[in-house]
């Protein structure tokens, strides 16, 4: 199958950055890009979409999240992060069964989809419903099975929670054509101890994949690692191996510039996660520094319990403008930094060299988006206007290897309604 | 016309706070709403109307906005202040005719209906335009004319600026039953004379209106107020009279405590601009203890050359998360406090104690929002999903004075494609 996309903006890459192509044909040879041009290519093909008034854009990919914890979205909002989690989060999540996480998972994927999300890492318990339903809605994305000290059992191979992590490796990475790999997890220095994390890095170097962890959230977290061992939580890290064999790490609000030279040193990606961030309270990423550092930075919106969104143009606005705001300085970041750091260094950090771009050999994960809405009126700007003024809702197609999954409203994998009904009925159970 | 809506949920005002009917009534007897409550009430009512599975909130209120700055939307993206407003902005502005105005302002219309918003208090030059689309568009206002020194001439009530203002008072103020009110404007303390301010705080006394004015936005503005006069802005225009007869200001970003004791003394309101305040490195409002002092803070987008959307939706997400992540603090704003900063207090503000809430007596400005939405589910909480997942996009429906502006994707006063035909042949002559 081969389709032509005619009529449209483009954002194509060129060199590191982007170039924009007013009115440009873009063509698709099975799932992959074939041609990016001002000019009608001279290839035959199969369909010819007219796209007039939309802009093409690489699939964003959303590079921290829970996609589960949409069935605690609002739960304990304005409490103080202790009591939120202890008290109300943690609660909800202990009756937990798969099939919520298999629901929460589908509800996740509506909103994701329908915003342009077309690839995302994530981080929850019992990741083989996660698994199965990314596959059932063609989607992309990077699961793991996360340890916790709440983990009763000692580290080792016959530990239950490492046999479940290496059976949830061997049974799904590469699954549906590569759609789906499969990632390590240690959930965060303050939630593990050493012993947990050298074995688990172990794992990494073995078999493969990364290792995704939470690093530096909030002050207490770094300060607190800093009494108990001596050494901030990236140092701990990286002396227990864990940044030996590849890893990103979510939110980094408080890596000093050491833990930045570090992370450099062991080419460990950083995600950023500014909704969640300034929710919780926990503070400014140092987003300059990271980027100037040369340090692979992705965009990510955590959970919906801590967002309460899965939606990236919305993470890209907040990203786009609070620096300028933290450091008084509107030069702070550029919208070129945003949209990059939104797909192609997301697919860096996801092992995905094959997307995140428009590019003639890349996979066609591609989103359009309208530009007739009245906020998208003026486009001076192409760049300026996606990260400053596009939303979610102005997405009117999103492509995954070619295939389209949703367009104007509708779903082409998943059915809106059973979802919502069941999610609903979740909720019910689970709060009742 | 007695119409009733059923079958929504409603946020309905209930002392200072809000209460939430799951399923809820809400009658409407021509411009004002009769009837609120968990039963069909026993009236009849010529339209009864199913609005099952929205939401109904107060109209939204933008309460600082320049309008027809939608022209502008995206010019100079990511410039420094000085750069983006003297090499950028201020040369397309000096080109804009009367057309553009208009055709700015309506682009501006098309975008605030169908994002909830039901009045706005706009500062701009040519505001007879801006006057004339409010009134044919069926929405609220409060306009006035800016006065800033590029102005040349000397104050006294002969000035052809003065003489503009007044005119603008007497020809609009109270018009189309009073949607739209007139305000009196000093740009700000750093492009005015003492003598010029003087005589715009005079004429609010004479006339009536309150004075729109920009304060301490900047740390360079408020510290060349203090190098120039030895006084804070607030206190150098509470000197002029400026507060004695109704004012507010817009920012407010650097207001000291005492400035804040002024304000409260003299009742001027605070209006904050957070996308402007990020996007331009301005900095944060002192939010929290603005509200503590017992100021009346309100909402608005500012210009969309600045924001760059005017979606009070989004603002209210803003408003809700920024200052968390400033004062390390997740409890630093509530939800209840951001929603009234976006209705109730922009009334206060705009002189309208007849509307900014759903209760018997009340002006029927009523916005509807869909439910239903992915990212609406579950509802644990209205008003955390109204503050942190709701996108503009949800708007299902835009009431003002009891008459449908907006419903489902269609403009019912304004002509959508002409708008943008008309927006995009201004954009192509002021930039060619």
């Amino acid at each position: 199958m081969r389709r032509l996309l005619s009529g449209c903006g483009i954002l194509a890459s060129q060199g590191a950055g982007f170039t924009f192509l007013e009115k440009g044909w873009l063509g698709i040879c099975g799932d992959t890009i074939d041609y990016i041009g001002r000019e009608k290519p001279a290839g035959v093909y199969d369909e010819v979409r007219d796209m007039t008034g939309l802009l093409l854009i690489p699939g964003l990919i959303n590079a921290h999240t829970h996609t589960p914890m949409t069935l605690l979205r609002g739960v304990g909002s304005g409490l103080a992060l202790q009591e939120w989690l202890f008290d109300k989060v943690f609660p909800v999540e202990d009756r937990l069964t798969p099939e919520d996480v298999r629901v929460g998972t589908e509800l996740a994927l509506l909103e994701m989809i329908s915003t342009g999300t077309t690839s995302f890492s994530d981080m929850y318990m019992m990741p083989e419903e996660t698994a199965r339903a990314v596959l059932d809605s063609g989607m992309k994305a990077n699961i793991c099975r996360p340890v916790q000290c709440f983990d009763p059992e000692e580290p080792g191979e016959k530990n239950s929670r490492v046999q479940e992590s290496v059976r949830l490796y061997d049974a799904y990475n590469g699954a549906g054509d590569g759609r789906l790999l499969v990632d390590f997890c240690v959930h965060a220095e303050y939630t593990c101890t050493p012993e947990v994390t050298r074995c688990y890095a172990g794992l990494v170097r073995e078999r493969g994949g990364n290792l995704h962890i939470h690093l530096s959230e909030t002050k207490k977290e770094h300060d607190e690692c800093l009494a108990r061992y001596g050494v901030t939580p990236a140092r701990w890290f990286a002396d227990l191996g864990a940044f030996d064999a590849g890893a990103f790490a979510a939110h980094c609000v408080w890596v000093t510039g050491e833990d930045m030279e570090l992370m450099k040193r062991y080419g460990v990606s950083a995600v950023h996660n500014p909704t969640s961030n300034m929710k919780l309270g926990s503070g400014f990423m140092p987003l300059r520094e990271l980027l100037d550092a040369g340090i692979n930075v992705a965009l990510g919106t955590d959970g919906a319990s801590s967002n309460n969104n899965l939606n990236l143009l919305e993470e890209m606005h907040l990203a786009a403008v609070i620096h300028n705001g933290f450091r008084q300085d509107p030069t702070a970041v550029k919208p070129e930094e945003i949209l990059k750091m939104a797909t192609v260094n997301g697919a860096r950090l996801q092992r995905r060299g094959d997307t995140g771009e428009l590019k003639v050999g890349k996979k066609a994960d591609i989103v359009a988006l309208d530009m007739r809405s009245p906020h998208m009126v003026p486009n001076l700007d192409p760049l300026a206007l996606l990260c400053y003024s596009a939303q979610g809702s102005d997405v009117r197609m999103t492509m995954v290897d070619g295939k389209i999954l949703y367009e104007n409203g509708r779903f082409y994998t998943l059915d809106a309604e059973r979802i919502r009904r069941s999610a609903q009925g979740c909720v019910e159970r689970l709060y009742r």
